[in-house]
C-alpha cells in the first residue's frame, strides 16, 4: 500500500495521505500492525500523543471529517478527532453539542452538506434502518458523495443490510468500512473502544490512524460486513457467557454453597471469563444498574436471530437467552443491565442469589 | 505449617481432634486463612518444596493415609502424596501400580482395611454409585472407620448424595470433606489441580497440606457437599461457554468473516475467556482429540440436571447444551474433546468453521 | 344492530345492507351466531347453497367489492365472491386471471381505483409489509377509500401493525377488520378455510355473509388485531406439535418400537392431534411435499417471536422450533412441507424414522 | 373369553407352554390377530360384559393370577380380575385391601411367594427401582418363577432397564410383557386403560383377555420394552403439546384477545388436540387440580431424558419442558395438574391467562 500512496494517481488520495507525515503514519501503521490485529497492550501511536496534549500538527491539511449520529457514543468519539487537529462537518437531527462547535466543529443542515464538505464520513447511529435513512434518505449522505469518499459506519447494525449499504455506497465510486465498536459510552470517553472492522484492507489503513483516536484493539476481521458479523458474535458469547454464569452461580446458591467462594473458585479455572469476574460480581452483589441495558442486548440478539434465520443457522442458546431477555422486560427489566438475564432464572427458581435455602 | 512439620512433635498426626494440640493447631489454621479461600497465587509451602527434591523429612511419624481409587487421577495424586514422605495405603479393583508400591506404599485387600490402617482416607472413584460402594458396601471403608477419622472424597459426584455419604460417616464419629478436583490427568501429574472442598473448616484446615501437594487453587467453598456443588457449577459454565463460543464462530463463519481473526478480535473484549482462548482455537483448528471428553462432560451436565430437578432449577441452556451432546454421541463423538459440541451445532448448519459460504 | 339499521344516521351504512335482503341476510347472520363462534358442522347459509349451484340471484345490487393480492389465495378466494354474484373490482401487481375477469370482474389500475369503485375491500397479501404498501402507498388503497367503506385483511401479518394499520383506516372514517385464514389452497378452492377474526361485532356481522362464500368455521375472536393473534396462536400450536411428535415418534423408533403402531396406539389417548394423525403420517410414510411449506412457517413464527419480544413474552418452544426450521432451510428444506421439522432432530440423531436401530 | 373357556379344549388356561394345547392355542391367537393391533373402535368382548355384572363362571379352571402393587391403580385393576373369576394372589408392602381380599384373594408373604402360587404374575408399582426390587429381591418374583410362568409389568418405567428385567426372567425359562397403562386413576377403575404391550405375540395373545379386563384400545407396539418406549412417547407428546397449548394461548390473551374465543377457534382447525379441549380448557378456566400430577410427568420425561442420552438423541423441547416442570416444582407446583406448565410461562410473562393487559 505504500506503492499505492506513492503512484496515488490512480486513486484518489484521502487526504492524510498528502503529506510526509501521514505517509510516515500509515507506513507505521502497516509495520507495527504487520496487516495482522494490534494486539490489545501495543501503546497509542506517537501522533496519537500529541492529540492527546492537544496540540493538533501546524499543517493547513488535515483531515475534512464528516460525523452523523452525536448521541452518548458519538460526542465523545468526535470530540477525540477534534482533538486531534482534524475538521470536522458535524449532522444529528438534534443541533451538536457546543463543546463540539466550540472548537470548531462545522455544523451542517444535512448529511449531504456535510458528505459534500467531507473526505471521511462516520456514521454513528442507534439501528439499521436509522443508517439506511442517514445514507439514502433525499438528503441523506449519499446524495453528498463523490468518487474516492469513504463513509464508515461505526453503528452496530445487521451484517445482512450492511452489504446493501457498502454496495450502494461502492456503486457511487466511494469505498465502505463497517466498523462497529464494544466499550460503552465510558470506551467511548476515554478512547479505549474495541473497533471490528469489515472492508478492504488499503481503505482499513487509510482510516486506522483515526481509528486509533478512537479505540484500542482495532482488528480488520475480513470484507464488507465482517465487522458487524464479528460484533454479533461478541454479543452472542457475552448473552450466553452471563446465562452460564447465572445458571451456575444460582445452582450453587440454590444448592448451599456461597456463591461469592464459589465465583472465586471457578476463576481460577477453565471457567474463567470477563463475564465472570465483572458480572459474575454484579450477580452476587445485585448491582445491576448498566453498564449495558437489556432492551439494546435485545435488540443485538435480533440481529443475530434474524441473521441466522436468512442464512439457516441454529442458534439454540441465543434463542432462549432472547427469550430469558423478554421475560426481564416483563418485569421492568429493559434498562437492567444485561447481568439481570439472571433474575428470570431466580424467578423461575423462586429463589435468588443470596438468599439461603431452606431445604 | 512448615514450623508445624519441624516441630513435628506437637502434631504427629493430622487427627487433632484426638488431643491437646489439636486445638492449638486448628486455631492457627484459623488465624492464618482468616476464614476466606487462599489466593491462587500464592507460592508453595516450604515442605513442598522440599516434597519437589524428593527428600521426605526423616520423622517416622507422618501422616498415615489411605487412598482408594487408582486410576489415571488417583495414581498420580497417590505418588504426591508419597514423594511428600507419607505412608499410604492403598485399595482398588485392580491391583496398584508398581511405581507406587515400590515406594514403600502398601496395597490393602479392601477398603475396610486401608481405613483401618489409615487416619485419613482419600476417594478417588468415577461416578455416585461408585463412592457409595466404596465407602459402604460390605468390606468397604465405613467397616473400617473409627472415631476422629477423616474420610476425603474427591471423585466428581453428586451434591445431594454427597450430604447423604457424609452424615452416615459422620454417624460413626468421623469426619467428611467432599473435594472435587479440576484440571484433569496433566493437573494431576503436575499436581496443579484446582480443588474445590465442602466441609468445615477445620477439617478442611486439617487436610490442607495435603491439598497441597496435590493442587494449587484449593478452596473452601461451604459446608458438605459445596465443593461438589461448586464443581457442577464449574462445569455449567465451561459447556455453556464452549457452546456461546461455538455459536459465535460459526455465526462468524457462516456469515463470511475470518473466525480465526474474530476470536482474535474477541479476545480483547467482554467476550474472553479460557474458552475463547483454547477451545475457541480448537474449533478454528479443528482439533478435537481430547483433552476432556464429552461422554465425561455428559456425566457431569446429569448431575447438574439431577440435582436442579431435585431442587425444582430452571437449567434451560444447561438442558440444551447435554442434548447437543446427546448429538455428538450419536455421530460417534463420545470420546471427542468437549469442544467438539460445535459439531452438532455445524451439524444443523450444514456447514462447518472454516468453509467458505456460497452464499 | 337491526336497530342500528333503523335509526341509520349515526353511521354511515355499508352498502349489502341498503336493501331488504341485505336486512334479512345479516338479521339470520345474526340469529344463526347469536353472537358466539359458528360450530363448524352448521350447514352453509341459503345464498350459499345458491351460490353453490352457480345461479347469482338476479338483484342488480349485489355488493362492490374489491380485491387486492390474487395469488394461489386469493385467486380462489375472490372466484367464490363472482360466484356468488357479486360485482367485483380486482388489483395485483400482475393483471387477475381470466378465470376472474371472463366472469365479469373488473381489473383496476390501482389499489386507490379499487376502493373508489368498492363498499368492501378485501386484501390477500403476503406479508406484513406488503398490507402496509396495499393500503397506504401513493396509489394505495387507503388514497380511494370514503367514509363508511370497509376493509378486511385476510393476509396473515403481525397483530402489532395491524393495530397501526386498522387505527389509519378509521381515522378515515372506514372500518377494519383483521381476517387471517388457515387450511391453505385447498381450504381457498373448496371454500372451507378457517376464518378468524379481529374487529367489532357489528362489522364482523355485515362482512360475514361474505366470509361464509370463502370458508366455514367462522369467528370472531376479538377486537382489532385479534384475528391475527389468533392465527399466531395457531401457528405456535401447529409448529410446536409438529416438534412433539417428531420428538416421540423419533423416539420410538430409536428405541426400536415400530413408530406405526405407536402413532396408531397414542392415537388412541390423550396425546391424539390432528397433527399426530396427518403430519405423524407423513413423518412415518416419509412424504414431505407440501402441504404447507417449511418458508412459510418460519414467517409465521416470526410474527410469533416478534410480537411476544415487543410484548415481554418468553415462548422457549416456538423460539427452538425457529432454530429447527433454520437447520431445515439449511439443508435445502425450505419448500418440504412444516412435517419435515423431523428431519432436524433425526439429523441430530444420525437415525431416520423408519430404520432399524443396531443397537 | 368365558366363551372360549366353556369350550374350553380349545383353550383350557391361559398358560400355554405348560402342555401340548399351548401350540394350537398360540396358532389360533395368531390367526385371530393377524399380527396387527387392534383398532381402538372395537367393543369388549361378550364374556367382559358377563364380567361386569359380576357372575364369574363356575369352572375351577380359571387363571391364578399375581398382583404385586396395589396402590390407587393396581388395586381396580386387581378386582375386575376377581370380578371375572379368577384366581388372584397379592402381595405389596402394605397388606391389600379389604376389597379384594373378601372377594377371595389371597394376600402371600412376599412376591417370591405370589410366583410360586400363580401362572401369570402382575406388577404396578411406581417406579424403575420398584420393578428392581419387585423381581429380583431376595424374596422377590423372580425367587419363585418357574418355567413357562409369565411377568406383565403394568408399571411405567424406563425402556432400557425393562430389557434387561426381560432378560433375566426369561433366562428362567419364562416370559415377560411390558404394559404400562395411560388413563389414570379413572381408567383403572372404569376398566378404560389404554394399554401400550412389548412382548412377542404369542405371550400378548395368551395375556390379552385378560387385558381386556382391565382397558380398552390394547395395542401390541412391538418387542421386549416397545410397550415402556411407546408410553414414554405418548408422555412426550402429551407434555409438549401441554407446553404449546400454554404458549398458544398465553400469547393470545397478552395480545389482548380472548383465550377461550381462541381456543374455541382453534379447536376447528390443525391447531386441535385432546389437551387444547382438556387441558386448553383448564388453563383458561385456571383448573390445576390433577388430573395428572406434575412430578409424576417429571418423572416420566426424566425416563425420556435419560434413555434419549443413552441413545444419543436429542430432545430439545422435551429438555425445556422439564426445566418448566422444575418451576413449577420450585413454586408448589409438584402436585397441580400438568396443565399447570403454563404458570411457568406465566411468571416468565408476568401476566396470567384471564388477565387483561393494559399495554
Amino acid at each position: 500500500m505504500g506503492r499505492h500512496l506513492r503512484r496515488g494517481r490512480q486513486r484518489p488520495r484521502p487526504v492524510p495521505r498528502c503529506h510526509p507525515g501521514a505517509a510516515r503514519q500509515v507506513q507505521g501503521g502497516l509495520n507495527s500492525t504487520g496487516g495482522g490485529p494490534r494486539p490489545p497492550h501495543v501503546p497509542p501511536t506517537t501522533p496519537r500523543r500529541e492529540n492527546r496534549v492537544g496540540t493538533p500538527p501546524k499543517e493547513n491539511h488535515m483531515s475534512k471529517i464528516g460525523f452523523v449520529g452525536l448521541g452518548i457514543m458519538g460526542t465523545p468519539m468526535a470530540a477525540h478527532l477534534i482533538a486531534a487537529g482534524h475538521q470536522l462537518f458535524l449532522y444529528d437531527l438534534r443541533p451538536p453539542k457546543a463543546e463540539l462547535t466550540d472548537k470548531g466543529a462545522v455544523a451542517c443542515a444535512s448529511g449531504k452538506e456535510v458528505a459534500e464538505k467531507s473526505d471521511i464520513v462516520f456514521v454513528m447511529v442507534p439501528d439499521t434502518p436509522d443508517v439506511g435513512k442517514a445514507l439514502f434518505s433525499e438528503a441523506g449522505i449519499a446524495a453528498g458523495l463523490s468518487k474516492g469518499k469513504i463513509v464508515v459506519d461505526m453503528s452496530s447494525i445487521s451484517p445482512i443490510e450492511t452489504k446493501e449499504y457498502a454496495a450502494r455506497v461502492e456503486a457511487l465510486g466511494c469505498e465502505y468500512l463497517d466498523a462497529p465498536v464494544s466499550g460503552g459510552e465510558v470506551g467511548a470517553r476515554q478512547a479505549s473502544l474495541t473497533i471490528m472492522v469489515g472492508g478492504k484492507q488499503a481503505v482499513f489503513d487509510t482510516v486506522k490512524p483515526l481509528f486509533e483516536l478512537m479505540g484500542k484493539n482495532i482488528t480488520l476481521v475480513g470484507g464488507t460486513a465482517a465487522g458487524q458479523t464479528c460484533k454479533v458474535a461478541n454479543q452472542i458469547i457475552v448473552a450466553l457467557t452471563i446465562e452460564a454464569v447465572g445458571e451456575a452461580l444460582l445452582f450453587a446458591a440454590r444448592a448451599g454453597a456461597d456463591p461469592a467462594k464459589v465465583r472465586q473458585a471457578l476463576m481460577g479455572g477453565f471457567a474463567n471469563s470477563r463475564i465472570l469476574e465483572l458480572h459474575g460480581d454484579r450477580m452476587v452483589k445485585r448491582t445491576f444498574d448498566p453498564g449495558f441495558r437489556i432492551e439494546l442486548h435485545q435488540k443485538d440478539l435480533n440481529l443475530a436471530l434474524s441473521a441466522a434465520k436468512k442464512m439457516g443457522l441454529s442458534l439454540p442458546n441465543t434463542a432462549t437467552a432472547q427469550e430469558l431477555f423478554n421475560a426481564c422486560a416483563a418485569h421492568g427489566g429493559s434498562t437492567w443491565d444485561h447481568s439481570g438475564m439472571v433474575k428470570a432464572l431466580e424467578l423461575l427458581a423462586n429463589f435468588e442469589i443470596g438468599q439461603t435455602p431452606k431445604s
